[in-house]
């Protein structure tokens, strides 16, 4: 699943100073941006009536409904309220992704996310 | 040649509810963002004394101060000069990047710009 | 634009013998099949409204109409209408798709298709 | 490792409008198809002899003979005798691989089988 | 198609310090490689019998049988005869392709190679 | 990290004909190349004043300057401090990286290096 967003990795309780030495560019002000590639696995049993451990098309509606409906075209400190409060890092962006996806995606086990945020660079959970 | 940036497809023309017609969700007043990927060829003969038509690390270099360096994590409706009163859809970035390269890459000659907003959707101009 | 679908590379003109001969694999009496990439490119002035060549979400919306939902997880020997009497190359199919779209995309200048069999193998055509 | 193949998800045991509501478009009774990609991982310790854990091209030469050569161009559901009643989704082509594979590759650990169905949709299994 | 060969960017009428000045780390002595990729393009009609421009098996027959086999896992300033007195640049490797692709690839007209060095650099020949 | 390098698969132990009868054409005494990729990955928990597990950009850093200045465009077998008297399999190769890299990213902890030989070959190797 693919989204586009913009993001400012910034924290607001140290100084401009601390954050422009801490997070560099990542810090401009005025936002900068990503196109994301999040990667769901959801683990399970293979069910004998459909050979399916889960319908791929249903778990991609859940996760467009629940995760890319709310973030794609959006600014992840300004519009998404699941991450208010929160530096949107994508360590930080897979948590909440995470916290919202493994209840709605049962009786699938969700065993693992990655987050791409470049073809470069990746976060990966697998719960804890 | 790679940089993420924000950006508002907007036209402060247009009155905001056709801004939004128009532009969709691209028109988010919190922009959003993009991992571009930018592909720049010149032509020529090839030199006898190197077997190159142009040195592409000297090519990579001058791409890399003339643009890179100008929009890499930066907002292209208030960051980037040289976007001032143009709005920032692929087609006028890459027209604002050929004026620029076009000079700087002599003797070799710009042929083609190929800018990529997404991993599906690209502009490219040969001049003209 | 992504699509599925199973073809054989047949010719009824011939006989079994023959066709096997020519096509080798691909003439499989029980199908094979691909994920299919279609790169579609449009050429014209660059709007002053709204920056853009043409709008890409409009023109997304008409490939998917007129192309994409006619041969998606379709064979394309026997469930496209656009494709009887003719042998499912990508070749014959790139021009099937070009008489389709050339219309469609107007006023945009349709001016080239590419169309990806598998990630080594394609056929492009920039009319004539 | 790469192969093309068509199939059908389907399964005989329930009525047809109870197959076309569960798989969709994948129920086409006319087929669709693949470029399916196969990702192989063997695990074991590294010879001193050759610093190898095994040898890629003997192990590439062994995928190609006992999965490759009888699915390549081939229908899922008409061409291949060990998916005879079983419903071809990735899942259980996947454990039919596995069954194939895991004593071929000895003395080699079979780990991992990753089976792309599209760029988008992957099934991963580790033995149980 | 892809090869994998090594080489050393060296004009032998230069210094060692020219050519080090010139070429930078592509000179070193000890040699260093690449993963190419030929992306070979030939034009013509479709044939009404095939349905092909030409076919693709048999094209990918001729470039493993006239260029990979002469140059993947080689040298290409020690293994390769037909690049024999020519600094092995991108640009000198296609010309030397070109050349011996023209004619084998008749009645089809070669129209264009690209050879990627790595997956960011790439030149393409398109005849004079 | 993406990095270039020649190597010869051998095993100075054993005869000439055994070496080639082992390691095919990876043998080739004139030397083959790559263009490697090299993921690495580390795992540790959220820094609340960063948001990061690691900054990656500093993890970017200790790769460059720890492994890739030392390999990019060099010979395994005669360029490289680390990997004398090793026979420069990805194997091998992944070995001595995990040794320099495994002290350099703490606090945080290596937990995975996969290197890509090709786009179809990769060594995973996550410590024993």
């Amino acid at each position: 699943m693919r989204f586009n967003a913009a993001h400012r990795v910034h924290n607001p309780a140290l100084s401009d100073a601390e954050n422009s030495a801490i997070f560099g560019k990542c810090n401009n002000p005025n936002w900068h941006g990503h196109n994301y590639t999040l990667d769901v696995s959801v683990e399970g049993g293979v069910d004998a009536g459909t050979g399916y451990v889960c319908d791929l098309s249903k778990l991609k509606d859940i996760v467009e409904r629940e995760i890319i409906d709310r973030v794609d075209h959006k600014n992840f400190n300004l519009d998404v309220a699941f991450m208010e409060g929160v530096i949107p890092t994508s360590e930080n962006i897979v948590l909440a992704f995470w916290k919202i996806l493994e209840s709605k995606v049962r009786p699938g086990r969700l065993t693992r996310l990655v987050l791409w945020e470049t073809e470069n660079n990746y976060v990966e959970y697998a719960g804890n």
